[in-house]
């Protein structure tokens, strides 16, 4: 069973000369997203990118912990189809809409798994160096949940081709194949994964900020305009998906397999 | 020569489990498509997606067949430039569009070639597996034809590079290169494809039809909408083409050399 | 010192069976672009693509030379992000709108360095060959500049994930690692490449020009359409970046270490 209780820090930030390092921690090592969890990482990801002191945030799990799961299944086997659903996806997209508008670099290290919500947030990132043991997955259908946050990410960021394979395989893509894919930038052995994360982000943040502020906001613009209409359709789409049921015995055949 | 006649049937369908084998038969083993197949193609898919039997389709070229080549040279060799043109042109939108507009998942199985249409054919698929002696194709600009419906599918499935090398050389891609470049997900030998594609197809059906049918429309919106235009600009371009002449005596030329 | 008398001709064209070959010559081999140089290239460029006799154009660095560098650091040096900077953004998008407007097919054959503008320059073309010692960079964060015009035509061409790599990492890309992400379609040795690059254009100029002519503009139609946002957007961009004043020093710095 993963803990739900999220009540204390799920995350923490530690600041080295214009990095911040925002780690996930607390609860089940998996990272799962409850909303309050979610509400955390926006409130954060806005507040770093307000500082002026900020040059480049790194996002990462946490140690020996994996970079994040999906939502939180305690949380959602109970979903029935109704307001609960269009609320979660409302936080969702705000989540994903704060990461995409900040003009402060953003950097995903990913170790361990990557599943659904968890490659939506490395998705928005800048920058993505994964360990050599990362895995990352888009198990929606076979789980019985609509992918469309996934879909138009994935296919944004790294076209229809990579997104159709996901999407329909449900496959695992291990570091290499997620590397040749572009879903990473680079992979490092696990136990260099965070400081190599932390040197990326120092180069970055001696960039002069303003070029980047001037770039990235624009390069950014369509991506983000995207994402209002995904929270539309995600809304409608997970309605449907959650009346039918079968998303909720999957989720519930999935904690009870879990240690 | 390719026989034209195509008043029987050019294609079958088998129902298994949820799955439905599409697969041409008749004719050239080319499988070149005439606008009267063109025409049972689309109505049949329709059809298909109509079925609440149906969770997956998979469009085959059939055993020890192709998967697809372009238009049927007998039928365009005698074009002129006219209103011929523009019908044909309407019926491959309305072709594309219908495999397109598909709630149910579209499997293609690619053995031997898929040339011009059939591989625009192939890439109205969420999910593509070719043997390994696959080989894929788009002549266009060598046989002095337009290249609209190729380079719009190609730059929306896999990325503008690929097509520009696709349509600039007009070179033959095996399947090894289709496989990295996107354009195919999986390559198997060509004794199992047909077998691996039912498999594949199979685990598809098992997924939920609801989040499918909520997410596969959204994710495929654009790509259809630019369809489209396609269309519009298409016979603009194919008439201004085969006004030119030069693509009719290059087909008289591949006509007189095939067996 | 980079030299910046540019009053003669910087470029010099031979025809030869369709083909156009359009090589830079005189100044530094590095290739560096002022804005002198830019209007040459563009007169240049539609001027070919308006003569019937010009079915294929060759853009090549010349013989021993880069493909091309940025703008050139004497000028942009000395910017103080008055209307001098709106000025040089409009003439960038000048030459790029004129090189993606062209109907004829456009061959890029780089060798030795391609970085920012000269990047930018090849991505506006049909048709990308690299010899197996060329480098592809975009250092323009490294720089203290904005990199609107690069990170579009990256993220157009060859896709967001390869476009956040060049941006964010400002590595050096050699020519098969170039090939793999598509941003050039072959590579040969350096010794070939003028000859292949030549091979390349005398096919493609075999082919009837009606319907490549109804192509082209369609397929390059969004790509175009976008160029006039990213010229204003950078011109804000630009003006601010220059303000900063760190570009200034950097290009000091890089001038001062050059031969």
């Amino acid at each position: 069973m993963m803990p739900s209780d999220m009540s204390v820090s799920t995350m923490s930030v530690t600041h080295d000369r214009g990095v911040a390092l925002l780690e996930f921690c607390g609860g089940h090592k998996a990272n799962p997203f409850s909303q309050d969890r979610m509400r955390e990482l926006r409130c954060t990801l806005t507040e770093l990118d307000a500082s002026d002191d900020v040059r480049a945030v790194v996002l990462y799990g946490g140690e020996n912990r994996w970079f994040a799961v999906g939502g939180d299944f305690n949380e959602l086997n109970s979903f029935t189809g109704g307001p609960e659903v269009t609320a979660l996806m409302a936080e969702i997209g705000e989540v994903f809409i704060a990461a995409i508008s900040m003009t402060t670099p953003l950097i995903a290290a990913i170790d361990g798994w990557a599943i659904g919500f968890g490659l939506e947030l490395a998705l928005t990132s800048d920058y993505r160096v994964a360990s050599s043991t990362a895995r990352l997955k888009m198990p929606e259908f076979k789980l019985g949940i609509a992918c469309t946050f996934g879909g138009y990410m994935l296919e944004h960021v790294v076209g229809r081709s990579t997104m159709q394979s996901m999407l329909f395989s449900t496959d695992t893509w291990d570091a290499h194949r997620a590397l040749s894919a572009g879903l990473v930038h680079e992979v490092v052995p696990a136990d260099r994964l965070r400081n190599h994360a932390r040197d990326i982000a120092g180069r970055v943040a001696t960039f002069n900020p303003v070029p980047v502020q001037e770039t990235k906001p624009f390069l950014n613009a369509a991506y983000l305009n995207g994402l209002h209409e995904v929270v539309e359709v995600s809304k409608r789409a997970h309605v449907a998906s959650f009346s039918a049921g079968t998303a909720q015995k999957n989720m519930r055949a999935v904690l009870g397999k879990k240690v």
